[in-house]
């Protein structure tokens, strides 16, 4: 048997019993200060998607950082506030000792044959083998669990002060360096796999993180696992970065040009 | 002394100590069934604008509409989940009797002088008094509170089958009617003011709605200030619609070229 992948590690829960469940932080997806925000997504929401009650595929996920996680064990609550006949919503809560660390709101939707209509075009890019891959090595852990091969805007880190900002905008084929075949949660993730914005427009790493992460996806499950473990098509931009807080907008295509998820997350930063 | 505006009776909230308030649904704000989601998300984000603790402007705000309200009262709970030096999480719930209607996640951001740039570009649109104006005298209650005039993308009503669906992207000059001057609840509530994308897609209002609202508000008090009661320019678009849902995608600008608010939403439908 082959030992397990590192996501499903960090993503595993503990069931204590009335939708409360207790996991512990991973080492492989650790972020300059606590986890990635990416695989606490991950977590919080395979809490909802595992209870025999969760009915549907994921359509709408949003994630609040409210207060980093330390090192060590925690425990994820979920509670089903309403279950329709067409959706159904839920409310989850990362919690380490009396301190909340993290709350979210996720939904889920039946998805049956309808109209079917894809306004916005996967834009041009290279293919993934004629695109540099990123040197991770020197970067956090959890950079090094995936491969980032860029098309367009890759990261351009330098010592030097900046004076102008670069533009926002990146093309980037993102999958697993292990080949980790897509589901939702691994999804979830990569729709938190973009370096922010602010990192590209000036080249540095400077203090700064993800408040706000809202996730749209718009494949059902069957798109999901089509997938496979081929690279997605990531873009992302900002629209204002203004008074400590800029926007970062995403969209994530499947390598069919399906338009699998689109999202958006409010970043604060320090001057 | 004149009435009050019906916007700021809609959104009153009497405070029953703890963080609860009771509220009542207003026939001015009326949509199909119950009231129009940016009323809603208005009054939520009020509840936590008016309390003393709360410190900053709203930064991001998600608003999930879990099951329709009925017409009479209902009861608002507030919880202020985290508050930081920079940034303040709180969670919303709106309730009648043991049902809950509504949740929401709400940032604050302490806002003062950093670095400033707006990448995204504000649309060409025609002067306001360039464009049509709406008719919405035939439309719900909460339509008839605003004034929508489309530079692009105006709705087309039709009772023939469609054959073919439109373009989703609208440009629009939409004000309050009688001219309230902008705030946030004010700010919050136009930003659900786009008809549905299908709407216009299809040219006919069919079974849907808004599932989960997600704003992002770029603008600090005092941009929200000087905007007074002039028209916003609001831009609307739909990236993917399939299986029973789409997202909707929106921006709002300032008169003078500043882009207020982003924000996104998502909808489902029936075929």
């Amino acid at each position: 048997m082959s030992d397990p992948h590192p996501f499903d590690t960090a993503t595993l829960l503990e069931p204590l019993g009335d939708g409360r469940f207790r996991g512990e932080t991973s080492d492989a997806y650790r972020n300059l200060a606590g986890p990635f925000g990416g695989i606490t997504a991950a977590l919080l929401m395979k809490a909802a998607l595992d209870d025999e009650r969760r009915r549907g595929d994921p359509v709408s996920f949003t994630v609040n950082f409210c207060k980093g996680i330390a090192d060590g064990p925690f425990e994820v609550a979920t509670r089903l506030e309403r279950g329709g006949k067409y959706v159904q919503h839920w409310s989850l809560r990362l919690t380490q000792g009396d301190e909340v660390c993290t709350t979210a709101t996720l939904i889920f939707g039946m998805r049956n044959d309808t109209l079917s209509h894809q306004e916005a075009r996967m834009p041009r890019a290279a293919a993934p083998e004629d695109c540099a891959e990123l040197e991770t090595s020197a970067l956090m852990n959890w950079v090094q669990r995936y491969r980032f091969r860029f098309s367009e805007g890759a990261p351009a880190f330098s010592d030097a002060p900046w004076e102008e900002l670069g533009d926002s905008r990146s093309v980037v084929w993102v999958d697993d360096r292990q080949g980790r075949p897509l589901d939702y949660p691994g999804l979830a993730a990569f729709s938190d796999s973009f370096f922010l914005r602010l990192v590209h427009m000036r080249g540095a790493l400077s203090p700064m993180g993800t408040v706000s992460l809202t996730t749209q996806f718009h494949a059902p499950h069957d798109e999901v696992a089509a997938q496979g473990a081929a690279p997605l098509l990531g873009v992302a931009w900002t629209s204002r970065v203004h008074a400590h807080f800029h926007d970062q907008q995403m969209q994530l295509w499947g390598g069919d040009g399906r338009l699998l998820a689109t999202g958006t997350q409010i970043v604060w930063f320090r001057e």
